[in-house]
């Protein structure tokens, strides 16, 4: 079954706004079995609309548009469903009634002008709208639906939800795709490939296929399951199956199965082990514990951390010994551990963390070129320490480098 | 003129991929006085492309199309484009003998399978790409300019660059679009239209007409001009006219016309009086140090900050007075200033931040809601401080109670 999505809006045709509805659309049709193969922009004008209404009715099953149910002149939408599928606007009493209800619940008169929002094609369904004033609409045409939903997301997820749930999903009856993301960091790409490819390429030929895609992105790989299924039960059955097998492969790199991200993962260790966090930060700059505290609920083991940006304040803040920096330098395996000792004895905490790196572009040298980052994390018992070297703009560098800290609490707190 | 912009790959179909190439060709396009009609993202499958192409190429003046150049069976927009325009598909010797250096140089041999990216439709020219193996292709069409470009955004946008420069600006002659940004903080969106808008209601008329569209951002407000006209200096001279009347209208609310972000300006401003700054932060985590720390050369002006996200480090490293804490609440303007004005005598610096606030969603009391946040900067002559109500999300309070106390320091230095 072939589907297309239509967003109408001049504003998305501009630099100024992207079109993030269809990603959603596209996700809930995929799951019923649906394959998007086209999405258009349009702008507000009938004759365009109707234009690429009319060439994705030759060829799609279902089409979806988003946006243009508006009052203003400037939404089109219904106009040129209308002219397309030759059904005439009908005032539509119970919208209007709908419509003037909502403005009198907060006290407002309706405008002349939101009678638009009544104005429905011949024959056309009307879809409940919670969250605004207009309603989506369903029609057939030639036995094909053509579904108009509100551009505003808050206003057409509901919506699409619905439609999905009543109207699209019990007459689809084919396979869905269905979708897990393991999450993995502190290791290549490639390596990641060359590990997992043995496991997953059986999937392919299995009666409920998998297909898998590695995608690699800032700081961490991604590896995408999507299963092809009847329904969500028998989808879930398999992709259980697969994901255990890709983790007992590829072991601790696998940090999430479930969509977490590594700092609500490292946050779950710490509230299961009962240690309380410190660190000092350099390079950078505050975004590793930033990163901790966008955690709700991180104040029950976040306990304190030093900005140490110059090098002065690694001395007199946290009593790192300034011969040490003189040494080795301030970015150093030993003055990362110096800094994560320190911060973890000064905040009198279970583990500290150090990290101290030439984010870029300035301050790099042959010997240790922008992007290098020496982390250190310490407890009473033991401390561990490493030297990256990061490729990337200075807030590259920054996000792997608080990846990588992140990932060494965790290792460290898995005993691994 | 009218443009389509059509981008190639079935990723882009998925939930896991957004197009972001079409924003900067439509920037690139609207300047040169094209307008962009429709944007199309189509999968790998040469039937779908042939189709979607040949129906823009009835409409449109000129079809763009990203992706599809690798060396790969998935890439098929070469084939499609033959197909479209009957042009036979030839092996190209000059970009072969490219590709070939281009593996040489990195000591590589060059795979059989990239020789599909030497093949061109007939008659077809070649636009190099520095930055990677597929080159961009231009043909014409009855007249009509279709232009090849690769998806990774490095090799795209200097391709497409030379392409407007060279070919497409040099041909077309009309009227362009020209933006400028300004960027507002502490104002509302209403309050800054009431106060803007007897200003640029004005320009709509004029004989280089200006239009503005208000777009509310997380913690700013964005005035979005955009001047229709011949050429660039023709814009800029208005433009340069129109934003100097609303920064007079709007006075210190506007922090940016040049798209630089309130960490830069502030960074600016330090470094030209001279300070060094320090913060104290708590329910900000360190975004706020992180955000001053994202900006180049920060290093000249950031000492050294401390985030005291529990009450004892508040008191045990800064000294701020466990009584005031008891008194006043942890989250309160009292707090606030001893925190600011602590971090600058500890860190030795010449302006101290104070942020401490509740980011929710737990932790709000009926007088102390979630989204309450205190913020004070202190120099060795004043502090001031300020308590705000801010909603949204756990991030979004951080975000923008880091936005009020960059503000807050803006301000100071400015005098106002």
């Amino acid at each position: 079954m072939k589907a297309c999505i239509i967003a109408v809006g001049s504003e998305l045709l501009t630099p100024l706004r992207v079109d993030t509805n269809s990603l959603r659309i596209t996700e809930r049709l995929n799951e019923i079995g649906y394959e998007v193969r086209h999405k258009t922009i349009v702008g507000d004008d009938v004759d365009d609309l109707t234009e690429v209404l009319s060439a994705e009715l030759l060829s799609a099953d279902l089409v979806i548009c988003t946006g243009g149910l508006g009052p203003t002149d400037d939404d089109i939408t219904r106009e040129a469903v209308s002219k397309v599928t030759t059904r005439p606007l009908e005032m539509h009493p119970e919208i209007l009634e709908r419509i003037r209800e909502r403005f009198a619940r907060r006290n407002l008169k309706m405008a002349d002008i939101n009678q638009r929002q009544a104005m429905v094609p011949h024959g056309a369904a009307v879809l409940e709208n919670v969250n605004g004033t207009a309603p989506g609409l369903w029609l057939e045409h030639h036995g094909k639906p053509i579904v108009l939903l509100p551009g505003p997301p808050r206003e057409m997820i509901p919506i699409l939800e619905a439609v999905i749930r009543d109207r699209l999903a019990p007459q689809s009856g084919g396979l869905g795709l269905f979708r897990r993301v393991l999450r993995i960091t502190g290791a290549t790409e490639s390596d990641v490939d060359a590990r997992s490819q043995p496991v997953y390429s059986r999937w392919q030929q299995q009666d409920v296929p998998i297909s898998t895609t590695i995608l690699a992105v800032l700081g961490q790989i991604e590896l995408h399951l999507t299963a092809i299924a009847s329904d969500r039960a028998t989808a879930d059955r398999v992709l259980d199956f697969a994901v255990e097998q890709l983790e007992g492969t590829l072991g601790s790199i696998v940090y999430s199965v479930d969509g977490s991200p590594l700092e609500a993962v490292v946050g779950d260790l710490l509230r299961r082990t009962g240690w309380r966090v410190a660190a000092a930060e350099s390079c950078t700059g505050g975004l590793l514990t930033s990163r901790l505290t966008d955690v709700p609920g991180s104040s029950d083991y976040v306990e304190a951390s030093a900005i140490c940006y110059s090098n002065r304040a690694k001395v007199d803040w946290l009593g790192v010994d300034g011969a040490l920096i003189a040494e080795h330098g301030a970015v150093s395996d030993p003055v990362a551990r110096a800094m994560a000792e320190r911060v973890r004895v000064k905040a009198g905490v279970d583990v500290g963390i150090g990290v101290t790196g030439i984010a870029g572009p300035g301050g790099g040298t042959p010997g240790k070129p922008v992007g290098t980052v020496a982390v250190a994390v310490s407890t009473a018992d033991v401390t561990e320490s490493r030297t990256f070297q990061f490729i990337g703009g200075r807030e590259q560098v920054k996000y792997q480098a608080t990846q990588a800290a992140l990932n060494m609490l965790r290792l460290l707190m898995l005993g691994l």
